[in-house]
């Protein structure tokens, strides 16, 4: 009998899916009772799966049936304890209509209700727009176990240390609190928290200096899997009470984890992705050094990838190969997350396509092995410019002043044609969707075309710019699932849409011509998103480009003008991107970030 | 000198337009000094705009910009004080980066700060993103005006009064605090209050109420102007100590608005929209009249398109004219809100469209004076089925089993055929946006073509359900600002996207043969989203369909059943809705609704 072990049950909900939810708590139970384990302790939240965003808002009939299942879940812990996440209505005469709480149970009885008090709304949470924060009740947050006194705390609440943090988001520290009243022996923190760079240092270090400021073991139980937009990592851990981690679980997958914490004994550790434990002192600064967030990337993106086609009944993708960057590391990242029988990669070369660019994407698509077709557009491109051009003359009778000397109108019937013809497979062939390539230094410069190349059901690189995401395609050729798949020729070409001809080229037009050097823009990027950085601080610092690159302060000004103009059209595009993963530190995929469209930004 | 009198200053802001919003301040405080009135009150977070979203997570600047612009009007407000809304940062060592706050300016200083306490998160509104609670101090409340104290709240510190709602959503009531502890001689609530079906009654109920309650007049100054989906209908008023209305500004615009508030002497009272001061009561279940919501609905989006048109820049509106309801609706919005010379409408026939939709679209078109164009699709459409049939008999040879019998392919060639007509009219033709049309009945059932008919860069209709449009349109042909436009024909006949043919018909397939019919839809939306009702409960209680048509249980089961399945599809499609405006008390429009993709609805 393993009376002093607690079981983690790292598992992957689905939103919603009670019963889906239910039944693997229940398989973990039964694994737990058939090894004598008696104390399971499963993620936040996790009869109703994380993030509900606005679902349980709609449909109040799916908490109705998370507590039905907790009430049935609770009859099943007979002879092991367990400590489950659900969704509990609030049924006082004030405040949001429910709580994000845990139920501590024993002897197939509910013996206590632990009631979330720090409720995050920032960046992807939103959880006070449905939940009621909770008093702080310290005796509230105690459960018994083994003769040890356990203390419990949901996610965000052990974030707010103000010896760790400078600036504290709440008023209060639920855990300080916790251990002056109460003095557990140890800590449980159950949680869903979705992985970003850099937070795995901050995350591990915040635990550890928290274990080791009151002496107390803490076991932090995190879900895995993807909704949408939002990847949890695992990693489910525990701290001894000198700070060491001593046991830690997998990452981006399902564990089943058996672990006696407050003894500070040392178990199993499992690897984290390659770089991630890295210092954050090293990323204080902008570098092309992307080394140490590139397997942590490549499983995020794979992860959202199987989840967001598997949760929604999606079997298949669909996209349209350049013989560029974007459209190869996509599929790529799909043909490792969904098996190469499920990917179709389509080349439709136009009179701008090159031969290299076709037959690039031809052996990518070998060497991954998914499916590949080529397809000319030429006739669908004539048919609209005839068509278009008819219908342009008439209305240029009435908007002649109006009329663009230059216009993007054959450019985007091109990306066009593409989207229309990958959006027809998606309705000929079941479960099939298009996937939208657009990286998210394009994103950020609206260099993107709507109802073409932006145009998907899920847009995979949507948060990885564009010189990262050249080190991950070196990275998957290196280190994925399938090898050596991009050729060196896409690895080494300058990125370009191939949709038009720079005329002082007589080239098609390179994406850096239209724009600014990648090298630069992702700088801007980064000092945006990491910093807040304004236009007139970044003019007077150096940024890596200007270290092999000579650059005129007018220059700089003119691309850093040009950044601001773009960015403020691009929020037009940004509301109509489809989802994609939040990989970085911090991003533009909408489940994060939204600015009004009718709104000036300046910086 | 009217020294007892105050400016209500109902204006339009830009968000984080500082510059204009502080142009416009001065300009009315200037009005008002020229006409010797002593004291000016502006709206919520006027100097920055409202709302901001996530602007100034990622924008730092504009919040110093709208700091020193606070100052610089400061200096103006010599002889004449202000109340006015700003964006101030929270410097203390705790809590989100900002607070919503309101500067008390007399003699040309900044006298006192009060900082917002009750801070909503739900539905449209995201204020505790990047806002930190303040403590509710009620000293800090009141300023000294013509020997009166003023007691100063915002926007949602009104709105919980535990005698009025059943369940207020905060812990505390501020104006209860603030009248017992400091028996103001009037309050003023400083407002950026959106507009909403049946808000209208529900405002003034409630501040009426508090009124009279508190013996105690009530000033409530509103914004107005729309961002994106939000509009803001302006109407601010008064309230005398027995609650009743003594003064109320025009609604949908600005207003230059001086009153004596608190001697309840009666002042000017502008009419509101038609229909939205009738009891809430009328509106307890489903109906098809929709009289008392017309003229608000038509103005919210008329406002919405103009805002929407005018602060991103763009001047001109290109939309497929079919000759259904849809389209018909969305140009006569347009060309009321833009004029018609800025309404480019297409016909764009294909061999499923009868004469007599070409017809009506032309007709319209010429009743409503804007610019009309037809050209067929055929070529398109040919171009891109021959091109398809040759890839798909590719594809089938190693996805022949996934592929349909009864695909919607050709279908949607023509609606795709038809968007990227539009795009490209955008392409060619300066400040020129294609229009989603959408509506929301549609939009629940998935019921509308990716890269089709929902693509646009503005989704005028789609929080209108198609019973409500088809009174919207007769309520337009009598009462907007052009009459008469639509044609009886579009509106008797039966709803249809003329992309297929009905086997067993032999003609253009209806939408209520391939849904259902919309009076029952329209009523299932109507429970869903006003009662968060259960398909169980809707079983039992009889439909207004119900009263006029027999309908087996198994049929009403069947329905409800397909409706379910269709929503859960239709979240995919939901998250790429171009934005529009938000008209209903609830809707699925993007800034107020968002559900994971990824999650199992059940209702």
């Amino acid at each position: 009998m393993q009376t002093d072990t607690i079981l983690l049950a790292q598992l992957n909900p689905i939103v919603g899916d009670i019963e889906y939810n239910y039944n693997k708590a229940v398989d973990y139970l039964n694994c737990a009772k058939a090894q004598g384990i008696k104390f399971v302790v499963y993620p936040e939240l996790f009869l109703l799966g994380y993030p509900p965003i606005d679902l349980i808002e709609r449909y109040p009939l799916i908490v109705e049936e998370n507590i039905i299942y907790l009430e049935k879940f609770a009859k099943q812990c007979v002879g092991t304890s367990a400590l489950i996440g659900f969704c509990e209505f609030n049924k006082s005469d004030r405040g949001k209509k429910y709580y994000n709480s845990v139920a501590f149970i024993q002897d197939g009885v509910i013996k206590k209700i632990i009631r979330k008090s720090l409720l995050p709304v920032y960046s992807e949470f939103s959880e006070a727009r449905y939940f009621e924060a909770a008093p702080f009740v310290s005796s509230q947050r105690i459960v018994e176990f083994n003769d040890c006194r356990v203390g419990v705390v949901i996610c965000e609440e052990s974030w707010n240390d103000d010896t760790f943090f400078k600036k504290p988001m709440y008023s209060f520290d639920p855990v300080e609190i916790l251990v002056k009243e109460q003095k557990p022996d140890f800590i449980i923190n159950l949680s869903a928290s979705p992985t970003r760079a850099k937070k795995e240092q901050l995350l591990n270090n915040m635990l550890s200096h928290c274990a080791k400021k009151y002496s107390t073991p803490i076991l932090y139980v995190n879900q895995t899997g993807s909704t949408d937009c939002i990847t949890f990592c695992g990693a489910s851990r525990a701290y001894g009470s000198n700070g060491e981690l001593i046991a830690r679980a997998k990452s981006y997958e399902e564990d089943f984890f058996a672990i006696v914490p407050y003894k500070s004994k040392k178990n199993r550790i499992e690897p984290l992705p390659n770089g991630v434990e890295k210092t954050l002192n090293s990323q204080k600064e902008f570098t092309l050094d992307y080394d140490w967030d590139l397997e942590r990337t490549y499983l995020t993106i794979t992860n959202a990838i199987k989840d967001y086609f598997e949760k929604n009944g999606f079997k298949r993708a669909v996209l349209g190969l350049s013989g560029g960057l974007d459209s190869s590391c996509c599929a790529y990242l799909l043909a490792c997350a969904l098996g190469p029988k499920n990917v179709l990669g389509v080349s439709m070369p136009s009179k701008i396509t090159s031969a290299q660019s076709k037959s690039d994407a031809k052996e990518l698509a070998n060497n991954l092995g998914i499916n590949f077709f080529e397809i000319p557009i030429k006739d669908m491109v004539d048919a609209s410019l005839s068509t278009f051009n008819k219908l342009f003359d008439e209305i240029q009778t009435k908007w002649g002043d109006y009329r663009y000397k230059e216009p993007l109108t054959f450019d985007n019937i091109q990306a066009r044609s593409r989207a229309m013809i990958l959006w027809g497979v998606s309705n000929e062939f079941s479960s099939t969707i298009p996937i939208a390539t657009s990286d998210k230094s394009e994103l950020y410069m609206g260099y993107a075309t709507i109802n073409g190349d932006m145009s998907g059901g899920f847009a995979p690189v949507c948060d990885v710019t564009k010189t990262k995401l050249f080190a991950l395609a070196r990275w998957m050729n290196n280190n994925a699932l399938i090898k050596n798949a991009i050729p060196e020729a896409v690895l080494i070409k300058p990125p370009g849409a191939e949709l038009a001809i720079n005329p002082k080229t007589g080239k098609p037009l390179l994406a850096e011509e239209a724009l600014m050097p990648y090298e630069f823009l992702d700088e801007v990027i980064w000092r945006l998103e990491n910093l807040q950085q304004k236009a007139q601080e970044m003019l007077k610092e150096k940024f890596l480009y200007e270290k092999t690159h000579k650059l005129s302060f007018e220059n700089k000004k003119m691309w850093l003008d040009k950044f601001a103009k773009r960015v403020q059209f691009a929020q037009f595009k940004w509301s109509i991107m489809p989802p994609g993963p939040i990989v970085d530190s911090r991003s533009i995929v909408r489940a994060e970030y939204i600015q009004p469209i009718a709104s000036k930004l300046k910086f």
